[in-house]
């Protein structure tokens, strides 16, 4: 089946949505479990997207040309891998045995596990959102002639992350960027907000800038003239498609209650039956144009790295978050790819130095940040390196994005800065408390603090090469430089700022914290006490080699101290890396945020919080103590791992 | 001044602006830092909205009648304390002393320690989302009259939430609730994307189902009108306001550069000049009608608890998230106080139950999961008990909101089901494995994860009564009951479920695990090895007293198993109670989600995971093996913190 010509010919295109109907009824039922009936509302839109609009090289899917196809409403699956069927990917046996099976690439929600599945999805609203950022790159990076695709839900459209998706659209007039809404009326529990009220979402997605082409999603011709219009447009498009959930099987047409519901066998004999007799079509849509001799990575980059990287003298005092903005704005003079986007906080987070220099790489989000992170997958599809900050507790918003990035196998890296008690009269809305167990809990996720200038720049060097999630906490203050410029820093390592062959106890921490222990060991080192300093640059993964030995080395004396709520952050992280090794028993002082901060200067919250240097030298002192069999607060062993 | 006659003395509220822009002129200044410009823009907005609007008896801050004001732009918090200054509630040697300072109420960013505050602002796009939640109460709860405004900055527009919370103002019809947007034109770091655009916003509002007002945010009797005509409508309404940023000083007024930025002393003299002479005005604007012998909170409840609670025989197969449904339609039946909300999946987590037998106190928030929790904040604004409930994998959707809700001293619960690797063929996007690490980093968080149908009615029952955010973790399938009826639970509490004088070995699970732990002692058992079982429930706070004594008894051999990723959850929570403490050296195997799963039966993905019985089994052999010097695959004692 070939659908070339102009005119939709409807027999064919109609058998084969029967197919990609039917396909999904046998595999969702074949699997026990699925969604047959949000698969069927969306099969004529599909079955005319794949046949006549969807410009793909099947047998390539890295073609640099080739359109982009998003399923944001995930759970319509057996719908996709019908289609993939119908294009010749995979095979029916495939598709019968394989579905929602252990070990198998046809997963219940889409994962780029499939080479033609650019992002996973599942997780409603982020489809939308993510074509967003692939149809950034297309235009303004690629300047490549595809079209990105996206297939959403009536239900999804309440998230608000698809309006920050569309306002993002709309902003940068992204009229390669078309959306499906597929208006079936019915959610998971019932109908949705606004039913078949298209005027109604017609009037929202014009209203954030977008066209929207209202239709009936049943009729083949309305489909195709609609998918038409679409490509040929200056505005980023919405087809509103009025569709029945269920379609072509009348016993749950528009019925509540078959949501994410597999047909048992002997109803799927009579929705097979209802649909009519399918042939083993197979589809051949239309074909980027090849191109010759074209890669489809863009911009190399330059294989020597920073030749302007910036340099920093130890004792000059800098904030991590200036340096990170010196440091992609290097990094982006040598290596095309990288690309940096920001949520209308350039100006705090250091970003703003890479605007100044690759405008045409710096995409504004404004206070969007979950299209933020949306943006940045998006871009990474297009094997772009995105950098995204804002204020690192402002990535809590896109928590979610963040989580399914690592579900997406998506190389981005995010920069959050202002971190902790640190920040100081703003109070606690504006403080990271939460982000180190929040960025440490993603899967694969690389998660890298630095304690000056020098070491920031590294990091943003490694972060660009690195796999997966990765995320960099800076700091709003400035602090003395302490590394050399020839430093050597590494993902997985840390580096012992002050040891000794005698030292009695360890000092650990990561970005500010690190100046906090420096000066407590040079006020315990007054009183012949012997402190080991280790900065933990890089939280996840960490340095287990280098902290076994300082516990052994130290007494097994460990104070760590960091500007973030107890769980899950730096202390989660040395204790999970730890324990249970052949250590002596650990005498443990945890010095975290254990109340719930007010304003102040940085020097008084450091203080109140109990992770300044006066109380870490004062935590040190007291393992010290216990350990002589003295108590200078009376205290039994077993509070040790009580704060200061 | 007292501003309740039918037209707008404009000299007056003049007088009131003016005095507003100066004192936070003089706050910001005398503090260093702070948001003057941001205030100045919306002085004229709230001189009127004070003196003649914002019905509220200022020495009676929780009269049940109040309107209620929020701040949504938290920034502009000098004009908020100013205000409270104008009302007589607070001293000008307060403001002057007190903001920004360590120690004072008057923090950087508005927070609840003020009892004017209903809940904290600076995480932008939260107040206009919460402000919904109240008006709901407002409207259907309460039945007062009570007006909510809130007070947004023109950047927060471009945030999802934004929308999320006016289309559910549009759906539930909340004519109680006004946005006054206070249109300035610039963000933090320049223009905002649409300027003094006001139709576009326009657009947007009306399409959200608001009526929008436009009008000049500097002319007082225009504010006046749109101020009136808000209270007098049955939709919701957004005025959107064109204003100046900077209004008052023209050193200043609509310049870039200016945001977030006190004013240095000689540059305020300058300013207080230009604004010209301030008297100290004290405002008297409309107060509510005194209702006696009447509560603030509403429905006292039921002192005697559950008279119907669900009561569940050992042995039954039940998902503890039906066993959620049931436990809070029970709590709803005996306290009226308690609210139920769900993100359009209320069918799968168990909050229909609710829904069929109080559907006056349930809310459907569609699948907009920051509007979800919003709303449970502005509920219990009015003192309701909300239950929110969504798929745990969501709840990450919501995060931002979650830590604000902390801030805010907000009393929420909050239910996520369908946890871990257990929900099977849907696969990783459905799957929570980030959430413990989430809920345990949120401050003064309870994490509850109940294994049984009896206990999670027992700590959805202490749920009611806990303070702070509390969550609670279910499982999607059926388990048997493990406890009788009257078992005892506590919030930081625990259940050793297996126990001898003779243990060998120690393991230690929650929710789905706990089962998997109690089938690995009795193969354990088989063979002569004695396991105690613990089950956590109480994630945060944990019970450490318990954990040391099994540490103690059982040779410190510890099997921690979790449906999650390894970091920061059951294993990170237990590792930092225990910590440190006296006992002998742990040993210890971790199991915890260490690769991405796909699809599959739950059985298949529990031992794909290594957290299934069999798994659990082997790691407490390989402790005791290795205990005995032998180590059944050769690996040295320091790996013993590695998966199984």
């Amino acid at each position: 089946m070939n659908e070339s010509n102009d005119r939709i010919d409807t027999t064919l295109v109609g058998r084969l949505a029967r197919q990609l109907r039917a396909d999904a009824i046998r595999a969702s039922t074949a699997a026990g479990s699925g969604h047959p009936t949000s698969s069927m509302s969306a099969a004529d839109l599909t079955a005319v997207l794949l046949a006549r609009h969807l410009s793909y090289d099947w047998e390539r899917p890295d073609h640099p040309d080739n359109d982009h196809f998003i399923l944001s409403k995930g759970h319509a699956s057996p719908l996709l891998y019908a289609a993939f069927k119908a294009v010749g990917v995979i095979t029916d046996t495939e598709l019968m045995t394989g579905y929602r099976r252990f070990g198998s690439r046809l997963q219940g929600h889409p994962t780029p596990v499939l080479p033609w599945v650019d992002v996973a999805s599942g997780s409603l609203g982020q489809g939308i959102a993510i074509g967003v950022g692939v149809a950034l790159a297309g235009k303004f990076l690629d300047r490549s002639g595809f079209h990105v695709w996206t297939l959403c839900g009536d239900s999804e459209m309440a998230e608000g992350s698809v309006w920050e998706a569309l306002d993002k659209a709309g902003y940068y007039g992204l009229s390669n960027f078309t959306v499906i809404v597929d208006v079936n009326r019915l959610g998971q529990r019932g109908p949705t907000e606004f039913g078949w009220d298209l005027e109604t979402y017609a009037k929202r997605v014009e209203a954030f800038g977008a066209r929207a082409i209202s239709v009936d999603g049943h009729r083949l011709e309305a489909i195709d003239q609609a998918l038409t219009a679409a490509r040929n447009t200056t505005q980023p498009t919405v087809i509103l498609a009025r569709t029945v959930k269920g379609r072509g099987f009348s016993e749950v047409e528009d019925r509540e209650g078959w949501h994410g519901k597999a047909f048992p066998p002997e109803m799927a004999r009579r929705a097979l039956a209802e649909l009519g007799e399918v042939e083993g079509l197979t589809v051949a849509g239309p074909k980027p144009a090849s191109r010759s001799g074209q890669s489809s990575a863009p911009g190399a980059g330059n294989p020597d790295g920073f030749s302007d990287r910036p340099r920093y003298a130890p004792g000059e005092k800098v904030a991590t978050r200036a340096a990170y903005g010196a440091a992609v704005a290097a990094l982006g003079a040598v290596n095309r790819r990288v690309v940096a986007l920001d949520g209308e906080v350039s100006n705090s987070t250091g970003a703003a130095e890479f605007t100044e220099h690759h405008p045409e790489r710096y995409f504004e989000m404004f206070i969007a940040e979950q299209q933020l992170v949306a943006s940045s997958v998006g871009l990474h599809v297009r094997h772009y390196i995105p950098f995204a900050s804002t204020f690192a507790a402002f990535l809590t918003r896109a928590h979610d994005f963040i989580r399914m990035a690592a579900v997406s196998q998506a190389n981005i890296c995010l920069i959050g800065s202002h971190a902790g008690v640190e920040i100081g009269a703003d109070g606690p809305s504006q403080m990271a408390l939460e982000d180190l167990a929040m960025m440490r809990s993603v899967h694969g996720a690389t998660v890298l603090y630095p304690s000056d200038a020098t070491s920031t720049v590294a990091l943003v060097d490694l972060m660009a090469d690195a796999d997966g999630v990765r995320y960099l906490r800076t700091t709003r203050g400035a602090y003395p430089v302490l590394y050399e410029p020839a430093t050597v820093f590494t993902i997985g390592g840390s580096h012992t700022l002050r040891s000794s062959s005698a030292d009695d106890v360890t000092l650990i921490g990561a970005g500010v914290t690190v100046h906090q222990c420096l000066a407590a060991a040079e006020s315990l080192h007054r009183d012949g006490i012997a402190a080991r300093v280790i900065d933990v640059y890089s939280v996840k993964p960490i340095d287990r080699d280098t902290l076994l030995e300082a516990v052994r080395d130290t007494g097994a004396r460990l104070v760590i101290a960091e500007d973030h709520h107890p769980e899950g952050g730096l202390g989660s992280a040395v204790l999970e890396a730890i324990s249970g090794a052949e250590t002596p028993r650990l005498k443990l002082m945890h010095l975290a945020v254990r109340a719930m901060p007010g304003s102040g200067t940085p020097a008084e919250l450091l203080a109140d919080a109990a992770i300044d240097a006066a109380s870490i030298d004062k935590a040190a002192r007291h393992l010290l103590q216990a350990d002589d069999g003295r108590s200078d607060d009376g205290r039994s062993d077993d509070d040790e791992t009580l704060t200061a």
